[in-house]
């Protein structure tokens, strides 16, 4: 029985990005990246910074985690990184909880791609701007896309690109002219990892996001695209495990 | 060919709410509503205070003004209101703008049903708690639902109740309980229509929004809601046109 590296399981919470936002769930939090990007907001996954907190436990325990805080309260998870196709015996866990009536999601950055991929109730991908300072691989990227495409996951997947200037945003047409089939999203990206007062962190996100809105208004290329903040940051700030 | 009652053409903007928040789209007002909702935000549709701005327009000419103002920048059209369910022959403007490969989506409380219905891509019924004041006639809605079913059109429809208070609250669990196969949102509903201080206002709807997320997450008959804010309120204030 596989046992996964977990740094932080917590929720009910909602998901606040992407695909399903807005979307009761509770978060799985794996450890290991294989990208460092710059603006990283879980650095301590892959930094070192935590590595004490990672714990090696099975789908069993997971779930036993996962009932233990969220009762009766939820139907879904949320695996998040790092980077959890990093993992290769992810669909343990991914058809023990479908057993149970749970719905799976996952967010990774689309470096790797995974068999796995193809049980995910909801996949996103999320390659990331060159503000990140990581490169994308095109080839596994169309690679991950077209086995996808192929395996009919059009309905549970999407593409999600963080923007935090103009050569992000001129990165995330590219990405959805290259993949105008999946359903894309582009999602402001919160420079201020540090600020703690919540109120003046939610209007500057909000002032960043009108800015997006704007700039993909503007773009005829980005007509599908959808824009969106994120919630939980507008809530609850730069504060983790909510 | 049928003209149909206008009262605003906007955008290109996004679409601030429910099953494609954040989707880029221009909006279509209708004039006219069956309902008169306490806390209606469109009520310059059916009070009488705007009737002067009524124009009565073929598809023809409402697909003119949508491409002068959107030009090649959009490829979705929201259909609100008022009620625009109140109107018979809405099927031609569908058609016009499919044929243009434009979607098409509408919002409705679900108060009356029109075969149309199963033409749109994103179909938002919005049946109105009891703060609003009216009166839910469930077998009229049970009877748009079931024919949306039929139709396998579970994909393109969603259910949004907007929440003011507790007895609100226990409306949208009981709507999500009689119709649990469609997607379900909530949606935090905008008390203060007159706030002029945008920042103010938002600062108010995302605590306001808190509190719903926190009730929602200790409902284990919501867990697959979907809980969302107002975008546009956050970012616009109570601006019109926007
Ligand atoms: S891919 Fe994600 S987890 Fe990895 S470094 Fe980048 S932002 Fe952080
Ligand atoms: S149904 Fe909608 S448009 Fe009609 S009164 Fe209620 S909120 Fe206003």
């Amino acid at each position: 029985m596989a046992q996964f590296p977990v740094l932080e399981i917590f929720g009910p919470t909602i998901q606040g990005e992407g695909m399903v936002a807005g979307r009761k769930t509770m978060f799985i939090r794996t450890a290991g990246c294989d990208y460092s990007c710059s603006w990283c907001d879980s650095a301590f996954t892959w930094d070192g910074s935590a590595k004490d907190d990672i714990e090696m436990l099975s789908s069993e325990t997971i779930i036993e985690r996962l009932e233990a805080l969220g009762g009766d309260q939820f139907n879904h998870v949320t695996v998040s990184g790092g980077n959890p196709a990093l993992l290769k015996h992810l669909d343990e866990l991914i058809e023990q909880l479908h057993k149970r009536g749970i719905q799976v999601a996952l967010e990774t950055q689309g470096s790797r791609w995974q068999p796995w991929f193809g049980k995910l109730d909801d996949l996103t991908i999320s390659p990331k701007p060159p503000s990140s300072n990581m490169q994308t691989n095109w080839e596994t990227l169309d690679t991950i896309i077209d086995n996808l495409i192929e395996q009919e996951r059009l309905h549970h997947i999407s593409l999600k690109v963080v923007i935090f200037n103009d050569g992000d945003f001129s990165y995330a047409e590219q990405v959805h002219k290259r993949y105008p089939q999946v359903p894309f999203y582009l999602q402001v990206g919160n420079d201020d990892l540090t600020e703690t007062d919540d109120s003046q962190l939610a209007l500057k996100l909000l002032s960043q996001y009108e800015w997006l809105i704007n700039k993909t208004l503007a773009s005829a290329t980005l007509n599908s695209a959808r824009v969106l903040p994120q919630l939980h940051a507008l809530i609850w700030g730069n504060k983790r495990g909510v």
